[in-house]
């Protein structure tokens, strides 16, 4: 998953192959000889990082001015590079641009006016006095809201900081980066407008009564990075008091492109969910919706693990979704510890922490067993090994096959929302959603490489979008 | 002003005279006679509307369709036009388009990505992994917020709905066109990304607490259209919790392009602020901050009066605000009615309803009498009779000259606040706004029809901004 589920501490956050999210420019003078460019490339190289270009800016007498881009491992390993190419004979490093950080300068959104304001007239109608009239409009049919103002295709995404990545609870401002991607991405893939709404408080009631009071201009809330159990409660509540639907990227857009990659995973090995051996581990936002909607979807043998150990009814200091969650799976009522329920499972899905399980682990699943370790970025077993002995091998990294991850869920997902005018999600929204994600995947087309879209498939967002707009007349919502 | 101060019933919203913010576009289908379109246009003119536009869209048989466009004195007047055209031999009106709405269709502003995502490297910096260092370097240096986010230009505009231009307590979700407008307009003529936000709430407390949690994304906070009092606690609350500037505009957007206006003004009938007796007319929103403002720039001889009459010190009845405003003028302790404070007037500012001064009233001002009647869309006097007898006449009107208009501060107010990274507003900000709005009119280009600049005068926000900067350089906020 894109979404870290659980905290895991920064230092964690190492790309295990130098990542485009680790990019950065070196400006270097150099001595200008034959070997001069050589030597920089040969240097960049040796040092592990990717170089991904190298630009000649000035050449200057005896000096060349050099642009070297490279991908790095992470920070730390971007001053190695640096320090490295400051070692060889001349070379002076001038300036070091993490690319990361120049495309967040000056924040990634704006507000853009969808008509120009030319002349006066243009004035007189989007503002004062036309506007009188459309504002009267509304307040005698107080559902013109959604045809005359930007309601109809606007979604808040609402965090408190609390869980902010994988990083933990940095805050509301932290978060921002997060939420201005995410509206990014929401119009990038479905032309939705999303606003980050960064909460400064991490009270419940307060989170609630806030995201009540500021409804009014939104067609529909994502709650985004918001701490279990905290989640629940506020979801719950604001599915319960507002007239717009409330969505918890986290814990649904995982749980619907889980479904999706298992149902095509299944049929690749030919067993069905309903007769699957199913083992979660992670029991936060995410896992907890995974494993309502597996259930929802027909599955019947899951059983959960968290790092207390595997969850079954009556277990002691379980406390809300957790006892809920207990009460619903795990009819055999195992126990011990996640390593005593891999033996035999069909499925693993990881939404925990990285480097849980062992290559044993994975051998003494069933046969044809599938893997989705989505911890990230480090996934709970190397997908290496677990493709030594797995059919199907899915994780949430962007550098492998089959990622699995929220993008291809939330835009379409809204979009859909937006389109019917719906006033409530429903599972019935989210089982259509996954049917639809895992039929972008046609038999033929469908390997162990190959069970899930690629984020950038144009196909994706309109058939989610269309599969929730026709789930919402459906239901009539 | 273009923002209606004191509630008005909606009735009242007729224009004077046809305005584009009541145009139509009439699709007509008429016999293809030589005498057809010319029949259309005399039946506009002589139905009172200003015909914009004729199109022949298409000609079929014996039969053209052609779209006239015109701008009415209202609603009902557009129906009157429509009907008249009805009633010409052959002519049928197929549809009737009513241009302002229209351009609210949809509503009038969308999110935009700043820089595109052509391709999954583009995702790996301004999503996961990329984003993660940014959120991490924002945790351990807050500051950072204003270089990696959007913060840096970004305004909440923010309303209670509870005093809708002059239509008065329409709710939040009526208020959202005017609102969008606002942000339409710090786009346009400022370059400021501004976000409507519409409070389902008009508890006081709760509209402080609402925006104290939703600050954290913004870099400033622009309260709009709630009703007095209630504005100027919410106000002051806010600017002492926050750390990010508060401004009311329809308080200091209008006190200070009243200044500005009053500035030019005086100068050209060779009078000072410190020496003119000053009649203020409305004690809401704007007119007390036109008072502290002129105050705070020297006048001394101020008498307000509102619909209960002249304000003195000891009036019983008076609450705070008003108290106030008690306190600090009418040291001449003058009691009785608007029309008993009108003679011997060197100043009248209206901010108040329309039609409350006759030509006597007017008549009995002191020599070069200055009239700003401010009240929209019907001045507190008509404007024709007004010219009969003061030197300077101004109104909120865009159809008239010396248009008293926000839209001439908030725009470049904020830019200035936003680049200065300011913490607060102080008083010297707003003077030294007004001071720059006046001397965009030059001594030489002065003159009874021309003490503010035109709202595209593209001088204006630059002048505004830089002067804001300034102040608070000066000042260290």
């Amino acid at each position: 998953m894109v979404d870290f589920t659980n905290p895991s501490p920064a230092s964690t956050l190492l790309a295990a192959e130098p990542s485009p999210g680790f990019s950065v420019t070196l400006r270097v003078s150099v001595p200008n000889t034959a070997t001069a460019t050589g030597d920089l490339v040969a240097t960049v190289t040796a040092s592990q990082a990717v170089l991904t270009a190298l630009d000649v800016v000035e050449s200057l007498g005896d000096y060349l001015t050099v642009d070297v881009s490279c991908d790095a491992l992470g920070a730390e390993h971007m001053r190695l590079v640096a320090s490295r190419l400051e070692s060889l004979p001349g070379v002076e490093v001038r300036n070091v641009s993490d690319r990361t950080f120049l495309s967040h300068l000056g924040g990634k959104i704006s507000v853009s006016a969808r008509a120009p304001i030319a002349h006066r007239d243009d004035l007189a109608r989007i503002y004062t006095p036309g506007v009188a009239r459309v504002c009267e409009a509304i307040y005698r049919h107080p559902d013109d809201v959604y045809n005359l103002t930007m309601k109809r295709n606007t979604v808040a995404v609402v965090t408190d900081g609390s869980a902010v990545l994988g990083l933990g609870n940095l805050g509301a401002e932290a978060a921002l980066p997060v939420m201005e991607g995410k509206a990014v991405l929401f119009k990038r893939f479905a032309d939705v407008d999303a606003w980050p709404v960064c909460l400064a408080t991490q009270d419940v009631d307060e989170i609630v009564r806030t995201v009540e009071i500021i409804a009014p201009a939104y067609g529909g809330i994502n709650l985004e990075d918001i701490a279990a159990p905290r989640c629940f409660e506020i979801e719950q509540r604001l599915r319960a008091s507002l007239d717009i639907p409330v969505f918890h990227d986290d814990q649904h857009g995982t749980a619907i492109a889980v479904l999706a990659a298992l149902w095509n995973a299944l049929a690749l090995v030919g067993k069905r969910l309903e007769d699957a051996r199913i083992v979660v581990s992670g029991v936060g936002a995410a896992g907890t919706a995974v494993i309502h909607l597996l259930l929802a979807a027909g599955a019947t043998d899951i059983v959960a693990s968290d790092r207390d150990g595997v969850l079954y009814d009556g277990k002691a200091g379980l406390i809300g979704p957790c006892q809920e969650v207990a009460l619903r799976t795990n009819s055999r009522r195992l126990t011990g510890r996640l390593a005593d329920i891999m033996p035999g499972a069909d499925v693993f899905i990881g939404v925990s922490v990285g480097d849980l399980l062992g290559e044993h682990d994975v051998a003494a699943m069933a046969p044809d067993s599938i893997v989705f370790a989505l911890a990230n970025p480090r996934p709970e077993v190397d997908l290496r090994v677990a493709r030594r002995h797995a059919a199907v091998v899915a994780s949430g990294r962007s550098d492998d096959i089959n990622q699995i991850n929220n993008v291809l869920v939330f835009p379409g997902f809204f979009r859909g929302l937006l389109d019917a005018r719906c006033r409530r999600v429903t599972t019935s929204m989210e089982l259509a959603a996954a049917r639809a994600l895992a039929s972008m995947v046609t038999p033929e087309r469908r390997s162990a490489s190959y069970i899930i879209p690629n984020v950038f498939d144009p196909n994706v967002v309109p058939a989610i979008a269309r599969t929730v707009t026709e789930a919402a007349r459906a239901e009539a919502v």
